[in-house]
C-alpha cells in the first residue's frame, strides 16, 4: 500500500498495516488495515494522507539501488523501438539490482516472460528481493549465471543486454533470438560503443539513440527548463536478427 | 507478412499471397504462400528476402498517416513515466489517425483496454483501417464521439488527450478516472502548455517534459551523431488524480 | 598573475608579489617578483608551478559573482549570431556584478565602449570592483542609474538587456540604437519571453535562441557525455532595428 | 550595401550602384548612390527596402561557401571558452572557404591577426574571394600552404584546427603556442575525437564541447521549439599548452 500525503506529494509504502509513525505523526493500524484506494487517512496530527493502490511506479521508487542502473527513459525509448509488450519471450544479461528486470516483465506480464541472467550473487539477491517487493517475480525466471558463458532459452523475441563487454554475448543472443528478433545494448561510453560496432559481424544495425529528456519546472506562473539535468545516461544500440 | 530486402533493409508488406512485384523483380505467390518465418525467398530477378512475423512495429510503417502523429517517441516517455501496461484501462482523446491508439492498444493487450474518441468522421475511418491492419482493434472501442462533450467510461486508469483544446476536457478527465490515475496530455506549442497550467485546478501535477531522442551515425567506421535531427515533436504534461 | 599548479590543474591569483600560502606549500615573494610567463616556480615543499599571463578568461574565475550570471556560452552564442567586435557601441542594462559587462568590454576593446546601467548601489560596487580587476574598467561607463527610465546614448550599435522587466526598456533601446542595430534580451522564463514578444511592437525579430553545451568527459582511454549538465540558463531573443 | 526588403526580411547585396533588378521591380542606380543607412529606397513597384550598413554577419549570407563549413555558433563557443579579442595572434589550420576565417579575423581585428593555411589552391581562392569581400583580407595572413607540414609563426596565443588529420599537427601547434596558448580543434566524427585524445602527449585537456543551439518559432501568438534542428556540426577539443 502506498500513501500519498496531500500537503508535500511525499510518498510512503506501508508493507504491513501496522502502526506507522513518520514525521508527521503516527497512523493507526486500524485505519490502515480497512483503507481502500482513494480515501483518505489522518495521522495523529491531523495530516491528511491519501492511499494508492500500489502500481509499478509506485513501488519502484522503494526498490533498493545498485551502483549503476538503466533509467526509466532509456527503457521507454526501447518499447517505443520495439513494440515490445505483452506475450514476448525476453532474456536479459545483467539483472543488477533488478530495476530493468522490473520494467521488462512489468510489459510482457501476463504472457511473456523474462529470463534474466546475473552473475554476481550480492546483485542476485537484490534483485530478487526487488521482484518480490513488486510481485513481478512470478514473470522472471531470474538465474545465477554469467551470460557471457551461454544463453538456455531459444527462440526468444529480444535480448537486452546491460553488461560491460556485451560482444561477449554477440554469439550467444544471435542462437538464442528468433529470426526478426532484437538484440538491444545499453553502453555508457561511446568507447565501447565503438566497441560493439566493431565486433559485431552478424546482426543488421537498426541504430545507435540517445534518450535526453528534458523536464520543465512550474512554480508560481512562471515556467522554464530545469537548469541542470540528467543530460546522459546510457547510448541504447539496437541490432536485429534478420537471417 | 512482411518482406526485408537483404541487400538495402527496406521493407514490404503481403498482405495476400499472389504474384508480388517489386523493382528487384516479381516474387511468385507460391512462395508467399509457404513461407515462413525466417526463410529466403527470392525474386525471379535472384534478390532475395527474408520472410519477417509481422509484428506491431514492422506493420506500423505501413499504416496510413494523418497531419500530425505523436511519436514513438513520446509515447515511450508516457510508458516509462507511468510504467503503462498490460491490463490498464485506457480513454484516448483524438484518435486522430490511430498511430498512438495503436501503441497502447498493443501495451494494454491482452486484458486492458482502450476506449478511443474522434469526433471527424474522416480521422476515424483511417483509425479503423488502421487498428483493422494491425489486428490490434480488438482491444479498442473507437467511438465516433466529441471528448470534449463527455467521456462515459468510470474508473480508468489513464486519460490520454492528444487534441487542440485539452482544458475542455479536464473535468471530464477528473471524473473519469480512479483516484491514483493519470492524465496524459500532448502538447506542441508552450502557449497551449501554459494555458493548460493556468486551468487545471484539481489535478496534481507531476511534470512537464519533453522527449527529444539523438540518433548516431555508424558508416564505414566513422561514427557521429546525425546533423539534422527531429528536435521537437510535443510536450507531455503529467498529472495524477489524487483526491 | 596566475599560477598554475600542474600535477592538479588549480589556479592560483596573485595581485601583488608577496611570500604566498597555499596548501601545496610557501611560494617566495623574490620568485613571484622576478617570474616570468612560461617559467615554472616551486613552492618549499617542491611543488612545481608554472607562471601564467593573467588573460580575461584566467582572470574570471576570481571574480565576485552574484545570484545570477549570464553564462559565458550564452554570450558566445551572442557573438555568433552578431558578430560583435572592435569598436561596437555597446549599451547594457543591468551590469549585474559585471560578467556579462566585462565579456562585452573584452569583445568591443580597444576602440568600442559598453555604457552598462546597474540601478542597486550594492551590484554597482561589485561590477566596479570586478572590472577593475580585470583591467576592462577603461572601456566601460558604469553608471548607477535605472535602464528602465531612460537611455543616454545614442547611435548605439547594439542594446544587451538582462534585467527583470526589458519590455519597459523597449522603447528605450528603440531610440538609442541606429538602424540595423540590435536589441538583445537575455530571459531565463519562457512566460517573460512570451510576454516580451507579445509587448514588442516596433523590432523586427531575428529569433528566439537557447544554447545548450554539451561537454564530454575523457579518462583512462574512456570517453561519455557528462551525466549532469546545465540544461538551461537563459532564452536569448534578438532584435533588429530596421527602420 | 545590404538592402533589407521591409516586407519580407529578405536581404539583398549591393556591389556597386546600379539598376538593380529583383523580382520585387528594379530599384535605380541613383537612389543607390545617394543611400544612407537607415533610410528607406523604392523599387518601380514600390516595394519598400531599407538601407542597411554593412556589417560583418550581414555579407557573412552572400559569401560562397565550400562542401563543410565551421557553424558560427562553434566559433562563438570558442570565443566564450577562450576570451578571444582584439590582439590575439591566430594561426589557423585549413582556411577552406574562408567563413571561419573571416569571424576570427573579425575578432581580433584591428591590433590582432590571423596566419591561415590552406593546401588547396581552389580554396584558397575562395577564401582569399570571401575575405576581400567583406574587407577583412587586412588582417589576415592567407597562406597556399600545408599546416601539417609546419608553422611558420612563434609566440601565437591559439592555434585553431578545423583540417581532417589535427594530429599532425598536435607538434607544430605546441612549438608555435606561447605558454599558457590554446588549441582549438574542430572535428566532426567522435572516432576522430578519440583518435586525436589517443595521440595528444604534451597539451593540457581543458575539454571536449558540443554546441547545440535550439530555435524556438514564434507565429500568430503561438511559441514553441523550431521541429527539425541542427542537432550536430562538430566537436570542440579544447586544450592548452602548459608548459
Amino acid at each position: 500500500m502506498i500513501l500519498f500525503h496531500l500537503k508535500t506529494g511525499k510518498k510512503y509504502y506501508i508493507k504491513d498495516p501496522k502502526d506507522f509513525s513518520t514525521h508527521l505523526g503516527v497512523i493507526k493500524k486500524e485505519y490502515l488495515e480497512n483503507a481502500k484506494p482513494g480515501e483518505i487517512i489522518k495521522s495523529h496530527l491531523g495530516e491528511e494522507f491519501v492511499v494508492l493502490k500500489d502500481t509499478f511506479i509506485d513501488l519502484l521508487e522503494f526498490l533498493r539501488r545498485g551502483p549503476q542502473t538503466t533509467h526509466p527513459k532509456d527503457f521507454g525509448l526501447l518499447v517505443s523501438l520495439t513494440g515490445l509488450s505483452s506475450g514476448w519471450k525476453v532474456v536479459e544479461g545483467g539483472a543488477g539490482s533488478g530495476i530493468l528486470t522490473s520494467f521488462l516483465a512489468n510489459t510482457v506480464k501476463p504472457d511473456g516472460r523474462v529470463y534474466s541472467y546475473e552473475k554476481r550473487g550480492e546483485f542476485y539477491e537484490i534483485a530478487k528481493e526487488n521482484l518480490e517487493k513488486t510481485g513481478l517475480i512470478d514473470y522472471v525466471d531470474l538465474k545465477l549465471k554469467d551470460i557471457t558463458i551461454g544463453i538456455d532459452e531459444k527462440n526468444v523475441d529480444i535480448v537486452v543486454l546491460d553488461v560491460g563487454d556485451p560482444w561477449r554475448v554477440l554469439e550467444h543472443a544471435y542462437n538464442s533470438l528468433r529470426v526478426g528478433g532484437y538484440l538491444a545494448v545499453f553502453l555508457p561510453n561511446i568507447t565501447s560503443v565503438l566497441k560493439l560496432l566493431e565486433l559485431n559481424r552478424k546482426f543488421y544495425l537498426l541504430g545507435i539513440y540517445e534518450s535526453i529528456v528534458r523536464e520543465w519546472i512550474y512554480r508560481k506562473d512562471v515556467l522554464r527548463p530545469r537548469h541542470m539535468q540528467l543530460s546522459h545516461t546510457e547510448f541504447l544500440i539496437l541490432f536485429r536478427k534478420i537471417k
